[in-house]
């Protein structure tokens, strides 16, 4: 059992994460602005700490008696730090540095960092995408996600702050937000609810990773205790889906036949992503995967006011 | 010959860049905070532009009507940047990113930057480090020049700016200031002179490809007009050479015997780093390096008074 901060505890990832860590027996303080209104988490025994990434002094109050932080907050999504790169630079790149000097100050023991699985690789096709692929970003987003892989490294070798990054696919399910624009399977069942057509950029052949939540954050969780070998793993099922199966399994979930718009893809959408993640599973193990038909008939339900998650 | 600005161009290597772009028949525009109070380069018919990298307005100003724009610049030295992490992110990434954003509002061609050949690339005993090998900088300064790098594939990618990235070993030679902490052979000579012991961090055994800073701008210069087909290249001698092999050359080039001081190298050092620059000399030949012992006396004699070049 160890004592735990997640940082960005009231996200998408972060929430399940906190749940995750509760169910393993870990003492868990969330960290978040909590600005929805709302805590997204359900495990009971949670310390609720109220601050702000970009805030240093809240920062230095929460690492302390920490063992494990892990940083989960993003200030920006791939559309947003598209829209304003230097925003992503000034707040979760320079933020990231400040947490970091936090944690060494504090004695933390050791940093999870959730990274971007498929953008960190940018756009290679043929090439297998394993964590000792050339990382190619051609997104400010994940070129940032990629500066702050360096840092960790960096604090490390200084500071011998221990850390691990996890460059987690397309993660998706219950609790993510449809009005970020990151997240196709929530924005599309969610359009879907509204009886509005679903977007799709490109002619429906993307291919991405899709995670179900769920999964990773118990590939996440599986970490934790059990120490890691390297410094960075890949999260992901390994298993690829188009926009175009995507779609079928909607179609198949919610028994409701959507009406689809077709937009050209911007041009630093990348066409295929599917990563190895035989890493993690000669370390882990081979992680008993939700179907992407289970997964989002989860997330259709949630959102139409079942209780979230597959139990 | 092209409109050329040279940003940074009073500095060590864009001061000789300006010279050789000039040699080459090249327009150049010399973009400064020249803040030393006096001229570094030597070329004549050289337009001056007072700016500071750091005021978006100045580079609107700088680039307009330019083809090629060098971006030879950076607001920290790898110890200042280790001093102050988020400086470096706040300065030298941000204001990276603002400058490409002028460069693409007003039509420039093509963007060329000094990246760093040795940390970007980290420590891995046993691989050749060649241009596809994996980066792993430990060192904020590094991990910068990366995220730049990644920043010049995105605004390559979204709004077609084309751009090369030069990942430059150590460069050394006149004009470089021996108070930067930056490049260790003008520094030894400038306490040489001084009658000052030499401070060799680690055993002086750590290996580096000193380049003469003449080489460098050669090897920069044949790519300006020729293209390139790739967008990253290794810039550097491709000779390693130990610190106990500079103190030898140093003693053979002075004649002096240096006191010399050992000190710990600090644990973001890296022990050994000759870049291959095998894809350099396939597509633009193999330069006609200046060896070790003329470039330090080179250095040494314009420290003395003399005119800096080897002409």
């Amino acid at each position: 059992m160890a004592k735990c901060l997640v940082v960005g505890a009231n996200g998408f990832l972060g929430s399940h994460l906190v749940d995750e860590l509760v169910r393993l027996g870990h003492e868990v303080t969330a960290f978040d602005r909590f600005s929805m209104g709302r805590v997204s988490f359900t495990a009971v025994g949670v310390t609720r700490r109220l601050g702000d990434f970009l805030n240093t002094g809240d920062l230095v109050d929460a690492v302390k008696g920490q063992e494990f932080v892990f940083h989960f907050v993003s200030t920006t999504t791939p559309a947003s730090a598209e829209n304003d790169p230097t925003m992503d630079i000034r707040t979760n790149l320079a933020s990231t540095v400040e947490l970091l000097q936090c944690c060494v100050q504090a004695g933390v023991t050791k940093v999870f960092f959730a990274s971007t699985g498929g953008a960190v690789y940018g756009d290679q096709p043929g090439v297998e995408l394993t964590e000792t692929a050339l990382p190619l970003p051609v997104s400010p987003y994940a070129i940032g996600k990629l500066a702050i892989e360096g840092y960790l490294r960096y604090f490390e070798r200084k500071h011998g702050l221990q850390s691990v990054t996890f460059r987690i696919s397309n993660p998706y399910g219950p609790r993510q937000h449809p009005n970020k624009k990151q997240g196709v399977i929530p924005i599309f069942l969610h359009r879907l609810a509204q009886e509005l057509p679903l977007v799709v950029l490109g002619d429906g052949s993307m291919v991405r990773d899709y995670l179900y939540v769920g999964d990773a954050v118990r590939m996440i969780g599986q970490t934790v205790d059990a120490g890691n070998a390297y410094p960075v793993y890949n999260i992901g099922r390994g298993l690829g889906a188009s926009l175009a199966d995507v779609l079928g399994v909607i179609e198949r979930v919610t028994g409701i036949i959507p009406e689809v718009q077709m937009q050209p893809a911007p041009s630093t959408y990348l066409n295929h992503i599917v990563l190895k993640t035989d890493r993690y599973q000669r370390e882990f193990g081979y992680p008993d995967f939700v179907s992407l038909d289970e997964g989002v008939a989860a997330t259709w339900n949630q959102m139409n006011g079942a209780r979230d998650g597959l139990g």
